[in-house]
């Protein structure tokens, strides 16, 4: 692309050399976010970024009510004495793995829990000590499950299948990114109860059916794994993670879906009677997502001169820019407030820049917010009946006023397709096969090379001895089982053992 | 109305004889919140709740959008430090008040200000205790103030109109009540910065134009008074509070508009580059609302039966109830679906109850939760190419399905207009001439009965002491100058000055 006078990028760093510039500057130059706020961690949603997020929200409110989840609001406050139970629980799953027994078996015992130590702790109100200390959710399990025995007596009340949008907090010690790790989140969290494994199983299956929907809303291709059991949610009895990958190779966890079995149910009473009057404990699941979600948008996406908001969540998918010559006897304000007028009849989002600068300012302004679509008025095309119709992926081309809402549908969903296009090419690049590992005189090898930027693929069937060997040679870190698995059998690369499992290893954020 | 079978009224206290007992009663019954969870004043708000208070929302944010302002979002957390500021401002007006002198000629002081007695603090962040105590936010001007001199450079910054909807704590003393009087507050906060103090006041207009819409939607009549001086906000040139009246005939602050001048600004160092290139401080304004919406609209409609909603806000409009009648051939569930689905392409919000229980559990169901709405349908009606209409504010009558859904939006209009009457009188049946006050002996005597349940108007232009005077012989307290004032001057109810004010005297929530 030529570099016309707005075209400077006015000190953007380059994404390509060094995307760890890039981003903490492009999340505030294209005003998603301002980092100035006195407290590490805590940004202010700018009227831009809170608007791409709450288009971010817009889809998974639509995939809840397409599911039949209902939404709720629970306190953000939870006493500590209710994390008493949780922290029992999680310390009799985590014992029970260790001794290799059923966690039935097991008592529950005072441990000081993990989230204990990730958490705000609220124990003053006014010029009072409280009674109870509070702290600030992490996540909602505690508080639901407080509250669900309450609403669940029969078969009947299920499935229970509840939903929020809420802020959630963690005291991060690691440096802090905008939206990627932060100190208050944006968090969504779906709780469900069931009366039967089987029943929560199909709901983590529906759980990433929901994630497939909205990832092709957001164009990012994602990999879904269960997690390996030591980064598994302390009391689930599986955990899928949903990573899409950043440029730099480094995936980036942005949904999670738990199993918990009857676990939780057990810990908080929730019991149900079924069609034989008999009580009967709940299986539950959550799945949760995260301004992540906005994380990986603006990080995969993104281009040299700013981001590049895909169709589906862009605050505005068209920008119309009139060129304002004095003297000229043609209005193009005029035209482009009724240009926009229509285009907003056909459920468009569209801003008409009307400012009295240079075309080369406005195209720099709308290019770093990522606009997928800049349509140019002037006299001239006015007179031919056209706009001069520019991609924010590239590409220019006039394009007749009569039926443009027509053509600025098929544009945005051709945008779309192309943002697909780029980001599978990227996924496809990064994830390559593992160098063989081989034993020499009762040393394990590598025989290559691993790389940042990639993630490696292996088929395994190991043992935890064997995961961490490899852990240690290569430096990356278990993703899990893709739930993409081989189409056949292949030899373990440890064991040799066929086996389908698509094994991913990954640096993560 | 007749008692059928499904009439029972279940326990329903009565809410003309026991409002105080009926209100606790019906925000659970109905399934808006549930108070069980284990923080007084903080509850779980349940879907049918939160889709209500979400549709309220709507409202707001519609007409946000409507005068360009532009949402944000702001952290929750706000360090101490950031308080000092406000504090020192508030002492410093509240001294200039009492010394009857211009704040700006006094220095702040180190004072500890209200607020601090009011705030859940976190000191606390997993096993460390912080540097900077924090706080969970009032309100949010400390937070925004420290921002926006960061965004407004010069008069083309201006106005700045921003708004955020967030939860917002304060720590209660007094008894809590459901939507009234809570400690996690879901809130509405606009906060704007104007050239000038004609530019700010204009703002304030708008404000309270934009009250008007809203209350229209929710059917509700409001008293928008201009607050006496010790009522105003600190930090206020003037507050206008705008209460509801509830049934007992307390007022309730639904929402509130200060007048900040630009003392903030001083406070905050808020400046902008004039056209005179000059630096100026900016004139601000506050317009806040919250839950408390949803308590007057709960307060003011429901009956004795349950709930009504004002359409506007129903979270189901209509519910098509089909009669099941066993063997019938005519299907009434699909004829129901048939029917909601018409009306959903109208844009109506409708539930079709097809649960196989008796018909009077279910108009007992829906009439607690306050569906404006009902249609029932058996094979009879079907027979006759009709449904039956059951209005929740009274009246029953056969419509036909042929053009049912106009039908529906006409009742539906007509049914906000009955909500609309009935609050009006009761306003009127509230407000009441102050009785005379008379001076006998040195002794002012009031010459007559105040009762509870009622609200007192009169004119006013007497001295603070008149004013204490005035409250301590009724018990009853100043809301303030109303914005509607006397058409012609009065006499002043204690000097006898000619006056148009028009104050008047409540029991407040």
């Amino acid at each position: 692309m030529s570099q016309g006078p707005g075209k400077a990028k006015r000190g953007i760093p380059s994404k390509e050399e060094n995307f760890n510039e890039w981003y903490p500057f492009i999340v505030e130059a294209a005003e998603l976010v301002d980092k100035r706020y006195p407290i590490k961690g805590m940004d202010v949603w700018r009227p831009y970024g809170w608007k791409t997020m709450k288009l971010i929200d817009a889809l998974t409110h639509r995939e809840m009510e397409r599911t039949d989840h209902e939404e709720v609001n629970f306190p953000l406050l939870i006493p500590e004495n209710l994390l008493d139970r949780e922290n029992a629980l999680v310390a009799r799953l985590k014992r029970a793995r260790e001794e290799g027994v059923d966690p039935d078996d097991l008592r529950d015992e005072e441990e000081e829990g993990g989230f204990k130590k990730e958490v705000y702790w609220v124990k003053h109100a006014g010029e009072n000590e409280l009674d109870i200390p509070m702290f600030l959710r992490p996540t909602s399990e505690t508080a639901m499950y407080t509250m669900f025995p309450l609403w669940i007596r029969s078969h009947k009340d299920l499935p229970l299948k509840v939903y929020q949008m809420v802020n959630t907090f963690r005291y991060e010690t690691k440096q802090t990114r905008s939206f990627i790790r932060v100190r208050e989140i944006h968090f969504f969290e779906a709780h469900t109860a069931h009366a039967d494994e089987a029943d929560a199983t199909r709901q983590i299956e529906q759980d990433l059916e929901i994630v497939d929907t909205i990832m092709h809303d957001l164009c990012l291709p994602v990999i879904k794994a269960k997690r390996p059991l030591w980064d598994t949610f302390p009391g689930a009895w599986y955990t899928i993670g949903i990573d899409a990958v950043m440029p730099n190779g480094r995936t980036l966890q942005v949904a999670s879906c738990h199993h918990y079995q009857d676990q939780w149910a057990k810990a908080f009473d929730l019991t149900y009677e079924n069609l034989d009057a008999q009580q009967q404990h709940c299986h539950q699941t959550t799945y949760g997502m995260s301004e992540r979600l906005l994380g990986a948008v603006v990080g995969m996406h993104g281009d040299e001169n700013g981001l590049i908001m895909p169709p589906a969540v862009a605050p505005f998918q068209v920008v119309v820019c009139p060129m304002i010559k004095k003297n000229s006897e043609v209005d193009t304000v005029a035209a482009a407030e009724e240009l926009a007028a229509k285009l907003r009849r056909h459920g468009l989002r569209v801003k008409v820049d009307s400012r009295d600068i240079r075309a080369g300012q406005k195209y720099y302004d709308w290019e770093i917010k990522g606009v997928p679509l800049r349509l140019d008025l002037g006299p001239r095309d006015l007179a031919q009946g056209t706009a001069y119709a520019a991609r924010r992926t590239g590409g220019k081309e006039p394009i007749p006023l009569d039926g443009i809402e027509e053509a600025c549908l098929s544009i945005l969903e051709e945008i779309s397709e192309e943002l697909r296009r780029r980001s599978h090419a990227h996924m496809n690049d990064v994830v390559q096969p593992l160098p063989p590992i081989n034993l020499n005189d009762d040393t394990y090898v590598l025989e290559g090379e691993v790389k940042d930027g990639h993630i490696y693929e292996l088929p395994f069937d190991g043992t935890d001895a064997h995961a961490e060997t490899i852990e240690r040679l290569t430096g990356f870190a278990f993703l899990g089982d893709s739930t993409d698995e081989y189409e056949s059998e292949r030899p373990c690369h440890m064991s040799g053992t066929p086996t389908r499992r698509r094994v991913l290893l990954a640096k993560t954020y």
